[in-house]
């Protein structure tokens, strides 16, 4: 499934370095991606954190130590989870190329279904009866059509979404670690899921979900597929959030119309009244990804395991006071930070990490940052 | 309400002309204006009538008498009916921009009801209770921001329609004549729609709705409107000829959205599929009608009562042969059989209209004629 961009292995020791670097305080995707590029692999970046958040203005972060890390790999593997890479062959293609992919995922199960073409289908919790058959036949003709179905385990449409392709191929995307299912009474339904289906997760194991992680899962709904189908959704609900987090990585945003009297359709309507393609069945979604499924995904490479270090860059104390100065919590482009700082983008990009590692700067998408 | 165009007043004289022409047999609005052009007037054009019918090849059609005209005009009056020739001031200026507008519609009630903008409401006749309500909830907005609404007199949506503007101006269109009203069950409700509302037709006084003339009426329907809400249709429904027919005018085509389980969804959802504009609320239709509803609308001039003649024209027996081997009951372009038959326009013209007052051709849209 990585025809045409580069397949990267890591060796155990980088695998160790990857999972460390990730799993330390005030690392993110991006964050991990920036500290890759700049000290040249995972193991020197690393060991270059405590300096960073000094320079920052901050203590040392929490840094996984390398017996955590690896006690994490070797639960894992009990668990039959394996961490694989960004850039390795079981890191599904697709949600490679999105803004912020993690740099390691936990998949469980059979990773086959990763290279089938995948749709997601979510919608609200409380689902209607129909709501939950109006999800299976789409599921089905879906399947049918040779789709693997990606959903979120929740209860209502995910719960549904799953079931109906159990047998042919269904992706779980957890917004905890795979040893904390939520919600609890899905570990049957997890358990059903494995034998012909995956799930995973980009959280450490023993990771109890909160609010804040369900929509940061989102997006690795909404990466993993062609496109993606609202079933049901009240106002305000989370599937619009996995609905703009498609948008924004490009896929399709299916939805389902519904009476403008049903609260759960208010929704979906909404997203067909903002330009959401109306389906009110699996053709009407074949017909739209049938053409996409053969063209070319854009190359992205993956950050390289061990690669050249940059030439290390310590920003002189004025210059560091001017460009934090120029930041506050309204974000700014990085672009727009370097031509008024006067100073040169790695500077300015070394800065940015040391906030970062400190735990002071907070990174958006497209290029943007904020102070906290 | 006609700004911009030329106003006409018939004389008692042309009324009556012109309600003869309209009321011959064969003579649709097409072909009321193909005569008036080539005659001048509707005198010699109802004058002219039986030497067209011989030379299309049949005997002479009922041609309407004097004195049934006056007596139309008179019983329509009696019951509080003026028939309004395209042109006049009374004559609502959009319909009047269609493609084959009525020359004479019968308006009872309240006239300056068509000086409003107007939004037609139409759907199944079997409509549920939601669909009902969702009616009403959209009637009552477009009232507040000032529109009238149009809509059949049918059962269901139609009904639901008026009674929810029978204070601020309803419009029904009938399919029959102002003394047939069908649904009979409706005559009450047309009754209280004539207060404040008016109810118009194209066809005569005692003329019973046949199946067919509904769809001709509907094309009054839209022809009236800025555009059309389809709340509740089945597929195959009266309500997609009337969509259709507006789309073909111009005008905007609304669909409430419904829930793909909903077999009276099913119209709608198709409509919103092929790029009708999805509403739930009227806020959605005032939004887009609203800029229209400045525009200017475009000129075209209402035939004359009384124009000059045009030169009398009649085919040498060879040239009508030649043109009537062109045609067949597939229809073909009347700019098609002009080059095809190398006789002049005025010639193929005039041999179109012998074999129409003979019964035996039918004029489509867009210049098609094909032989019956």
């Amino acid at each position: 499934m990585n025809d045409g961009t580069r397949v990267i292995r890591l060796t155990d020791e980088q695998r160790i370095d990857w999972l460390r670097l990730i799993r330390s305080q005030n690392v993110g995707p991006r964050t991990f991606r920036a500290l890759i590029n700049h000290f040249g692999g995972a193991h020197a970046a690393v060991e270059a954190l405590p300096a960073l958040a000094r320079r920052g203005g901050s203590s040392t972060p929490q840094i996984c130590s390398r017996q955590d890390a690896e006690r994490e790999i070797e639960a894992s593997r009990k668990l039959g989870a394996n961490l694989v890479a960004i850039g390795e062959a079981d890191y599904p293609r697709r949600l490679q190329m999105i803004d912020n992919p993690p740099p390691l995922i936990a998949i469980r199960g059979r990773a086959t279904v990763l290279a089938m073409p995948q749709v997601a289908i979510v919608g609200s919790r409380n689902a209607s009866a129909g709501g939950v058959k109006l999800t299976q036949r789409i599921a089905y003709g879906l399947c049918e059509a040779g789709f693997a179905i990606v959903s979120g385990l929740a209860r209502g449409i995910d719960a549904a979404a799953h079931r109906a392709s159990l047998s042919t191929g269904t992706v779980a995307v957890l917004a905890g670690g795979h040893d904390r299912v939520y919600p609890p009474e899905h570990a049957e339904l997890l358990d059903a899921i494995l034998p012909c289906g995956i799930a995973l997760t980009e959280m450490p194991l023993g990771w109890e979900p909160r609010a804040r992680d369900f929509p940061r899962r989102n997006r690795l709904i909404s990466g993993l597929s062609l496109g993606v189908v609202i079933v049901e959704a009240a106002k305000r609900s989370g599937s619009l959030i996995t609905a703009r987090l498609a948008l924004e990585q490009g896929r399709e945003v299916f939805a389902l119309p519904g009476s403008p009297l049903d609260p759960r359709a208010e929704g979906t309507n909404g997203l067909i009244k903002q330009g959401a393609t109306p389906v009110t069945e699996a053709a009407d979604i074949v017909s739209v990804l049938q053409p996409i499924m053969g063209t070319e995904l854009p190359a992205r490479e993956p950050p390289a395991p061990d690669g050249e270090a940059s030439q290390s860059v310590e920003p002189a104390p004025d210059e560091r006071t001017r460009i934090v100065g120029l930041l506050s919590p309204a974000p700014v482009l990085i672009d727009d930070l370097i031509r008024l700082s006067h100073s040169s983008p790695r500077v300015v990009r070394m800065v940015l990490l040391e906030l970062e590692i400190a735990g002071r700067l907070e990174r958006h998408g497209g290029g943007l940052v904020s102070l906290l």
